[in-house]
């Protein structure tokens, strides 16, 4: 008798279950039950059909019902909700939606690929008109239909996710005014450090979108035809039109709850290495379930797109009688926010630290290729390693330039539990207009080595920002060149200029046992005068991770978008 | 007293190596002496400089030996020349090239990064004007008075490696007309098979570059003025106003020969993994040295900036006291040429196969990102593996799209022995601007998979080209729609349409025991077609390797850049 595979869910896992099932088994019977009208629709593409990047919202649903019935043979049941399941029977509870009519199917293997939902908390004047989540076309098509042709004029994004980010680019991109508000203390707090955070802060900034963290939403107002009108926030009120809701999701697991299996305590679905649920005969996957952190090897939430569909590879493969794993994430993302490219991978530097890690660090700018090859964009690594040993943790890459490239890198590194040793001499593609002879990953690699041994030593710039602020009695010594020191500058009553050509000749007007902190543009000067003055003797030398181009504050002056290092 | 460390060699490994000797150890005397009249020359570069896209030459030019006096304390004897090294006494013997003077300098500890020239065989003509190699800046600055503003208007690149290539494009972009003479079969064949070398060289004729394969270059003949005027194959005659040589290089040992310093069976100086030569007070690096091929364990040269410039890190660490290790390379390389990107790892199919290892293999094309997001250029991806175990051996990614990240993690992944079982589940960075869900070189290594457990069976465009001229009795089985096959297809009298929504109401159309090879655009539908009529139980199906998008040969109709799968 051919196997009977159900499959509950048709965004990403549970169609890619369907159809890799139907590639290893010929004979099964496979249905899909989905209650939205449309299936295989690509959420994540959401953002750029609002900003019109993607005109057609053909262009998202790539695979219609009666594809998988001619090509694959299998059933789509469409405008279908599963409402339970029957363990004991091996049958589900379906409701058909547009006839509001019940039946069962029955499975021998079932596959839970249910997906996530938007975090909506009981905020007062949360059912207003004009508060929109993200997760559904339908969603994205009514905002689209306020903002082109553009009637609205002020919209608030909540949480500073990388849904609201690329949604805060999606709305300026057609004029709306956008205020950003976060309830952590920067920008992707959940993936990125601040200082490299505050990298992309400037960039948010200077593309006029408006940032307000540190406060929480308490509600929203609205005006007599039940449209919203205003977000209120713990600190102030904001003049809205629309709002936008993008504070995280939560894993959708009232049906594998209800049914008795067992849920873990990220909230997810608990799988084991084969997706197989507490329930040998019922597989779960994509954003719906948890996943090993390959890093930490604890369980992580990781509601993507691409873990969902790696999933449902292993699942057709599992249910169709295969024996296939999935090892686990490393904690990779990546979004395009305005002209920047910004990705991280493994842990940040605050996630690693309470994991009970004691790390060290790297934050080093760089070009994306070759400086002498034209047009090269700036990027920015943070690297953060373990202390004892030099493996690996995570990385953030950061900036107009290729970042993507690297964390690919930084990816697969990880999953192999590379230690920054591995790194610095991985053989990277090398010719000008792809890469320097050495990567910024190499450079970033070999500064932790160079902390590693203690020849090169450094303050973050949020330890010099607070010296700065304090008036400490220390001298802030910038080695680049006049023109550039003229050009602009971190303003400190400590400064002193001592160009890097200069020093060796001059080092008679420096104190010999005064703190010095050096600056340059990038750190690689600073690093150089830092050993320079180290051989002269003197004692209490450090240099600033960095440097100008990594400044996550002010200048003085007007930074331009590159500069001789 | 000091530490003597002597560098010979000034243009990557060399300055490296002394940068970062004087950075682990301030109070070392270190001198570097090199033949030419400039220090660090960013060589990789020439190609562009000769191009015009690198405008001046002073931007090739990264640091003078003012800087390194400055800034380092390092001394640079330009314009001399290491011609006899004393081993006993520990002291070499230089030559002042201006001066025309002799004079020895003392070490203790001496580094070889004496580079590479490139081969110049002993062909009739050999000295004529206008005959060229590309290795320093006069060269590429000769080479650049001919052609901008153009004076001359034929040329003739002898060898069609990577820097024949990038040579190609730099004289074409001046209207000069190439054309490519290589000894083997195809273009890149040390670096590529011959079919994803065949789609890139479909990409050159259409640039206009003329190509001749498998005969080699017997001499040249010249005018009255000593210029010359063509090249002579063993097969033609090539009127011509130029030639670059361009058939490899070879390390240059000859002071670590006559020093009786021992040299590998590559041809270039033997080294330990600290990059130590036989004499323990000896190191060399850069193009000079053989390396340790990290997926064969056998020794190769691998002459690229990128190496030297690691090296250099490992040597200035250990000639000061340090100990540290270069594990080797994974033979990577990349370069731009014309409109596509070109990049390779590991080994090629022909190359694992001559050093003896069963492999499988995937041809998969793809785009750079997802298909819905606007812009996507194409890429195509070669992969090869371990039969046995499903080790990856070697990548080849070519294509318009983005190749250096593919790339980049091939290279990183085969650092660490990756398998493609591995590869399949790399948590690869995601968004619609990136990538599509599953990266191409996931979807290349399910291939890979699908193969191994016999799921997917395919065969080669080669063996298909050979199967259509001899007229085989086979079905070759188009599984597109008709809009796509009117558009363009695999001309064969074996072909049949049979679009893949109707395959499985027309199985009657089929013989159930014919040998049928199907074929759709990028062998995704093919692959599905495969295992619907395994499932009906036809007993002799295949699909073909990559399709139409990734067919070697003239297509009947014109291939448009991107088709819809």
């Amino acid at each position: 008798m051919n196997k009977k595979i159900v499959i509950i869910g048709g965004t990403a896992c549970g169609p890619k279950s369907a159809a890799r099932a139907r590639r290893c088994d010929q004979q099964a019977q496979i249905t899909i039950i989905e209650q939205e009208a449309e299936l295989s629709v690509a959420t994540c593409g959401l953002p750029y059909y609002v900003s019109g990047v993607i005109e057609s919202r053909l262009e998202l649903v790539q695979r219609g019902p009666d594809f998988f019935k001619e090509v694959m043979d299998i059933d789509v049941l469409t405008r279908t909700r599963a409402v339970a399941i029957n363990r004991k029977a091996r049958r589900v509870e379906i409701l058909n939606l547009a006839k509001n009519r019940t039946a069962t199917i029955e499975y021998d293997k079932l596959v839970l690929a249910t997906g996530s939902t938007p975090l909506v908390p009981d905020w007062k004047g949360k059912e207003l008109k004009g508060i929109f989540t993200l997760s559904r076309i339908e969603e994205a098509q009514a905002i689209r239909q306020l903002v082109s042709p553009r009637k609205i004029d002020k919209a608030v994004i909540i949480g500073a996710g990388l849904i609201g980010l690329e949604m805060a680019e999606a709305l300026v991109s057609h004029g709306v005014e956008v205020s950003l508000v976060e309830a952590l203390d920067w920008v992707l707090p959940a993936l990125f450090d601040f200082e490299v955070a505050a990298y992309l802060a400037k960039h948010l900034r200077e593309k006029g979108v408006k940032l307000l963290f540190g406060q929480s939403v308490t509600g929203f107002e609205g005006d007599e035809k039940g449209w919203l009108s205003k977000v209120v926030t713990e600190n102030t009120e904001l003049e809205a039109d629309l709002a936008l809701l993008a504070i995280g999701v939560k894993p959708n697991t009232g049906l594998a709850e209800d049914a008795g299996l067992s849920i873990g305590s990220t909230g997810g679905i608990a799988v084991n290495t084969y997706l197989q649920t507490s329930d040998p005969d019922i597989y779960a996957g994509g954003d719906c379930v948890e996943n090993v952190h390959l890093v930490t090897g604890q369980k992580i939430l990781a509601p993507l797109g691409s873990t969902a569909n790696k999933h449902g590879r292993v699942i057709g493969t599992n249910v169709t009688g295969g024996n296939e794993s999935f090892p686990g994430v490393v904690g990779t993302s990546i979004a395009k926010v305005f002209d920047y490219n910004v990705g991280r991978v493994g842990l940040s530097q605050s996630q690693a630290q309470q994991a009970g890690y004691e790390v060290i660090t790297a934050l080093v700018p760089g070009y994306e290729h070759a400086t002498y090859y034209p047009n090269g964009k700036d990027i920015m690594v943070k690297l953060v390693a373990e202390k004892a040993n030099g493996r690996l943790l995570g990385g953030q890459v950061v900036g107009p330039g290729d970042t993507a490239k690297r964390i690919d890198v930084l990816a697969t590194a990880l999953t192999f539990g590379a230690s920054v040793d591995d790194l610095a001499n991985t053989d990277l593609a090398y010719a000008p207009p792809y890469n320097s002879a050495l990567d910024p990953l190499h450079n970033a690699a070999n500064v932790i080595r160079n902390k590693q041994v203690g020849l090169a030593r450094a303050l973050t710039p949020l330890e010099v920002a607070e010296k700065i602020k304090k008036n400490g009695a220390f001298i802030f010594l910038d080695v680049r060149s006049p023109a550039e020191w003229e050009a602009f500058r971190i303003k400190a009553p400590q400064t002193k200029l001592l160009p890097l050509r200069e020093l060796r000749t001059r080092l008679d007007e420096l104190p010999r046992d005064a703190e010095i902190v050096i600056v340059c543009h990038s750190s690689v000067r600073a690093y150089q005068a830092q050993r320079i003055l180290d051989g002269a003797g003197f004692t209490n030398v450090k240099f600033i991770d960095g440097s100008i181009a990594a400044w996550p504050y002010e200048l003085s002056f007007q930074r331009p978008a590159a500069a001789a290092e």
